[in-house]
């Protein structure tokens, strides 16, 4: 379980390498409508001016049945074969449909990802993760299969929201932490509100290798990969109560504010360090403002953390630091300590 | 990449202390009407009187979209989650259907292959092939997914018909040829028309084992594990053939008519023995009778193989012996020698 990441601005060429390398009898791309029209026409590539286009719909509501079985069609109808390859050209939707599409068509064919989102480039098209939403849940369907090879630039950047930018930079910040305190400073010291898409780069190199050095030791998350959900059990608890609320947040945005309630908890159950903590509370209040909660939205957000489908016996499951680097997976919370770190974080969020 | 196979007659505790070593949360069978009715109730098993009942269509039709659509939905529904268990009890359908839909279901649980016909105990329950068909294609999507287990008996097949026993002893013979002269023999001395089940129990691990110690060691199918298509580029053809003259042929019967062409052809390129070439003619036209083909039918059966998936570059490959055991894939077969083999075919069984 490995895969070739290549970090560079010259996408083109990193493309028609990788298929130099890979030989396929033909390569398709998969774009979205955005990607389509704003990313394709950019990028200098023999390969891809060749290569037979698919498109799927914008969106997360496009991540779904209906749209991979047109993928699956259209590979049938093009003449697809175990031997051809497909480049997925988007965000964490293209890539993650795009690669279940190649780790199911004819049993599987080589795939690459670009990723042209921050979010995507640190998270979706590295690790193997790929799938669909079905019945109304998040990648309920999908397969563990690792593109051939990830393209990852920045270049594509430029054009995103500063909420897309924020939402990738939360994501790093996790990775930060679970790697070293030097790497959480150097985080926490670049600025995602003017980016400089040249020192993002290297940035981003280190942090994929953050998920990429743990995914190599557990591929199929029976273990240690479980760190990478740091941020996420209180995360996800925040976006689905947004979500219900009709006010749905940025995911970045809810696994920021999720950092903060489990280093809460990393410091009352391990001795987390108390100033490291409250500057990346002040940091995460000054990048992502806050999500107004109270005690009457407790017994929902637990509720939630509960029924988190990474919790194994209904019980609230978190991955807590003693310090950056120094990771323990697998902690059961109770609620009262869970009630309790919700308070100090609205403390610490000045809520 | 392994799976544990058993091969005993008392299904039922089989299954018990399989799931005993799983430890699933939940547990699911998957049936077809067919299974549901006949094989279900006549297992004594703890584990299937507690488990949730999947039941899909019988027959080839249902090996679709719609049924693993309805399949993904019912384990959502039923709560099931990555700690969960399959045990896909019925022939081929229902263990290729029922794998991919375990292989994916949130990215993949356990599953249990229980073959209920002999041509799905030594040919699809075995090996990790899972898929279904798509756009009028076979197994066009599916994964490579091994079982946990496989549960092999024979206590099932006193209800199988006269030709679903033959089709599965086509496959026993084309293991039996990749293996040994003296496991041919074997083969060719069991009376596959007059079954002596307890006999057959021991063949058919041999049998087993075979495309195992061969999977084992290619099992995304990259070079060796092609020796397993033995009988098969005649044989898919000789199928579709069938098919398309609105006569559709057990597969297995195509199989047992396709090794005779390619012992034809080994006995052309590398000197398969003549003597075992006419035995093992003689033995199929027996069992199998003939599918009556002339001159004017070579130019479909050659495009046929021309186009078959197995085929790289549009050439026609196949597996060939030098003798029992003695194996070569990846043989390129011009035409012409292909057209000889069709003609000494039609000698040797005399049509």
């Amino acid at each position: 379980m490995s895969q070739t990441i290549t970090f560079t601005n010259d996408v083109g060429r990193a493309i028609d390498r990788a298929i130099a390398r890979l030989k396929p009898n033909k390569t398709f791309v998969l774009v979205d409508t955005t990607t389509r029209l704003l990313v394709l026409p950019t990028i200098n590539s023999e390969t891809l001016r060749h290569a037979t286009i698919i498109e799927i719909p914008q969106g997360e509501d496009g991540k779904c049945i209906a749209t991979i079985i047109e993928v699956w069609q259209q590979l049938q109808n093009e003449g697809a074969t175990r031997h051809s390859s497909l480049i997925n050209l988007g965000g964490g939707v293209v890539t993650d449909l795009g690669g279940f599409a190649a780790a199911t068509f004819k049993r599987g064919f080589a795939f690459i990802n670009v990723p042209t989102t921050l979010l995507s480039a640190v998270d979706a098209a590295v690790g193997g993760k790929t799938g669909i939403n079905f019945g109304r849940l998040k990648n309920e369907v999908g397969a563990f299969a690792m593109a051939d090879e990830v393209i990852i630039s920045t270049c594509f950047f430029n054009t995103l929201p500063a909420t897309q930018l924020r939402s990738g930079y939360a994501e790093m910040l996790k990775h930060a932490l679970l790697k070293s305190p030097e790497e959480t400073q150097r985080l926490l010291e670049f600025d995602i509100e003017q980016v400089d898409l040249n020192a993002l780069l290297p940035l981003l190199e280190t942090s994929v290798k953050v998920k990429e050095e743990i995914v190599a030791q557990d591929p199929h998350e029976l273990g240690l990969r479980r760190a990478l959900n740091l941020g996420h059990t209180a995360g996800h608890a925040f976006e689905s109560l947004a979500l219900q609320r009709g006010k749905p947040t940025p995911h970045g945005y809810a696994v920021a504010w999720g950092l903060v309630v489990e280093l809460v908890l990393s410091h009352m159950a391990l001795q987390f360090d108390s100033v490291l903590l409250h500057r990346i509370a002040e940091h995460v209040r000054n990048t992502y403002g806050t999500m107004l909660i109270d005690c009457d939205d407790y017994p929902a957000l637990l509720n939630l953390m509960h029924h988190d489908k990474k919790s194994r016996h209904g019980e609230i499951d978190c991955t807590l630091l003693r310090a950056p680097g120094d990771i323990t997976t697998g902690n059961t919370v109770a609620d009262a300590d869970m009630t309790a770190a919700l308070d100090i974080y609205r403390d610490l969020l000045g809520i």
